[in-house]
């Protein structure tokens, strides 16, 4: 797991931006925010919405070889010992005895020490906490507990039977889903291996350093792909789905210099994992992983055959070989997905005029405004021109109308959503039926009639 | 609330289609089952987007009075304080000594004596219970513990600080999660009053008799919308929330016979709430609630205020009048609406031939699958041809290829999952380029030229 500092120093604009403009609030605020969680603002929402959808149309709609799935976030609480989760899903947390604040204990190591504390017991972190005397960050005392294994998955009860012991969890992962649906999956789906199930959806773990805004949070999406095949397909199947990764850093419109690969070393391999991809990005606070891909073997829906006693095997329809399938699993997190893609579009350009203007580079694909109607001004022949005009838009995409306002600051509105195009409605459109089309990008207006808008913005926004 | 039996015979059919088709499979199933989970295979996975989809585009994106939201599932612990969920939120559980099994109380008076149990309290039940020698209806001994409350919010921990009594909530509904951003929203978006935010999202209760399929169940998802008003508005504005959740229930296809105002008598009001309507379905099971309607007041703003020490009150932007805005809530189940939709579309129909079709007359609004293509034949020319139109319409819609089995065995199939239409590409297309395009609900097939297909399905689909 990459290790990021809790400093935001360098995302402040990108913050303020979200926070300003409605795309990101912090969560809970008014009762003074609440363990790092963030609620998506109207424009925010949408941005989401429409990464969402182009991922499903992409990865599931558009293929043959997908289906599609949206499955519990509680599951029965064996698939998390099957998966190996409940024993294995943990951080090694540490308590300072005086101010009692709880640090993971490697980033207390890594951070005092500048050594790596990856593959260190609890027992060996302990002891080179109190050998080397670290301090606590809070307070400076040296007085830590011992360091223990917290499970990241966070814990409820059922109040469903009598008994206290009840104990559900929220999935850490939507993988877990997809593989307990697997064999529904086959038998009425009338799939044939190599195919793939992809789902959308939440996942929670219990970080004590969340941080970053919404970089490292304790509620996010996934967006999840479990691809199954025959073990001799993995090396080919593994390096097709990392180009479909870089593809769909394209598509979204990603500066591709800013995407790399990040090969895990053996050593550090998860359980289940053989091989294991990120693609990092360079954020503003440093190279992190955006996206990961895992050949995650037979490990899953071996041990969850062996748990639930359900025979997971496939059988090929021509030989009538029986295997269990392999997993090449390309992950993609939202809210990673967002900030990478906000971090990418923020910019505050220099002006001729010398002012400064904050823009949004967004792709058209994912803005959350694709077109805004201004009437050059709030009167009767001019706002009826332009609210027919978004009426008639606004049926097709995510309209904006806006009549307040000189019309620069209206631009620059818009320019902070992201919006790819404004139309303004002046005095001539009532003359001769044209208006301004402006670029966001490029800040150029050209003159075109009112009847081809619908062709001429299908064309852009394609 | 109403009192829905645990019997699910007369759903049995659908429950079978179902999970024979991929709409929706058992949670956890290899496991035995979870708690009346459920997981949304490919085919309810789609259904579950489109009507996701189809109402965000009605209620959010084609209104100017409306803006969406995205808010996170762990709210603050204060604003379960605020709301009253976490003093009022309630269950009155009893349990079998004998056997263990838990019941709700109400339910447990209310089967056994036929006698209403609504407004008693836990001492009242447990009294007429014993008295009446109540028996387990699990082991038939008569020997129950004294009722009492169980809170239906699931709670976790945080192991973010040192406290072990670090609690916070699963959102028993998604409406609080738009009142902590009433404010961020007003000072970000522009926007007056009368307007309304709407969010889509889960929201979990710990239930313990959960049953009637997807009916009710303990994780579930809401598209909820709060309504801002001034207070002299809300019984007009009651009435045309009204007449808009009727005008969904039709753009949706349901059966408007079959669906029905229920008023909420007020000695039986949530303590939010002046006015309450529920829509309720003629589901096979009975008559019971869809969706809701309730004018909330300014009980939940002026909670907010209170328990956050925020001003909530509304500027008007002409009067500079300050007030706390009322708040009129429309509220939608998504696994509610799937279940109507899916009981208002079965049907076994009796064809001329002696055989019975199952088919789901789903509106093409929202039917997972809107068209099909089959080769007539699994053969070159034939199959290339499909493949080209499949190929050509699923940029545009979700389609599906099938080439296996006879053409009626086909249709069949396609009958079953809702596809509205089918097309069949035969020898005669090589000769003229046409094809048969067969409509799901009327059997009848047409002959139409191959270049008319998008413009014909467009129309037909819009």
């Amino acid at each position: 797991m990459s290790h990021v500092k809790n400093i935001q120093d360098s995302l402040k604009p990108i913050v303020a931006l979200c926070k300003r403009r409605g795309f990101i609030y912090p969560g809970s605020e008014i009762y003074g925010g609440f363990a790092n969680t963030y609620s998506f603002g109207p424009y925010g929402a949408e941005l989401k919405k429409n990464i969402k959808d182009l991922w499903w149309k992409t990865f599931v709609q558009e293929r043959r070889d997908m289906v599609g799935l949206d499955g519990p976030i509680l599951l029965h609480p064996k698939a998390w010992q099957a998966s190996g989760h409940l024993e294995g899903f943990n951080d090694a947390l540490i308590d300072c005895k005086v101010c009692k604040g709880r640090f993971r204990c490697d980033h207390l190591i890594e951070e005092a020490l500048k050594e790596d504390a990856d593959g260190l017991t609890v027992q060996q972190m302990t002891e080179k906490v109190q050998k080397n005397k670290v301090k606590c960050p809070k307070c400076g005392a040296q007085d830590f507990t011992e360091a223990r294994h917290f499970n990241l998955m966070f814990h409820t009860h059922m109040s469903k039977t009598g008994a206290d012991g009840d104990v559900a969890y929220l999935r850490p992962e939507t993988a877990q889903a997809i593989f307990l649906d697997y064999k529904n999956i086959v038998d009425t789906m009338r799939v044939k291996i190599p195919f793939g199930a992809a789902q959308i959806g939440k996942a929670f773990r219990n970080e004590i350093t969340p941080g970053n805004f919404v970089f490292r949070v304790i509620e996010f999406e996934q967006m999840e792909i479990e691809y199954f095949i025959r073990e001799s397909a993995w090396e080919e199947t593994f390096e097709r789905w990392l180009r479909s990764m870089h593809d769909w850093c394209k598509l979204i419109g990603l500066n591709p210099a800013r995407v790399h690969e990040k090969e895990h070393p053996k050593e550090q391999l998860s359980h289940y994992s053989k091989r294991t991809v990120d693609l990092v990005y360079d954020f503003p606070f440093g190279r992190s992983e955006l996206y990961g891909l895992a050949y995650r073997t037979d490990f899953d829906l071996k041990r969850h055959a062996e748990f639930s006693g359900t025979n997971l095997e496939y059988t090929d329809p021509e030989t009538r070989e029986k295997f269990v399938p392999h997993v090449i699993e390309p992950t993609f997190g939202v809210e990673r997905t967002i900030l990478a893609l906000l971090c990418d579009a923020y910019d505050e350009e220099q002006l001729e005029n010398g002012e400064t203007r904050t823009v949004l580079h967004f792709s058209p694909r994912i803005a959350p405004v694709k077109v805004a109607v201004f009437p050059l001004m709030k009167k009767e022949p001019l706002a009826d021109k332009a609210t027919q005009i978004f009426t008639q838009l606004k049926a097709f995409w995510a309209c904006e109308y806006d009549e307040s306002g000189a019309i620069g600051k209206r631009y620059r509105r818009q320019d902070e959503l992201g919006t790819p195009y404004c139309i303004t409605v002046d005095f001539d459109t009532l003359e001769n039926d044209t208006v301004t089309l402006r670029d966001r990008d490029s800040m150029k207006q050209e003159r075109v009639p009112v009847k081809e808008l619908l062709l001429i913005l299908s064309e852009k926004l394609k």
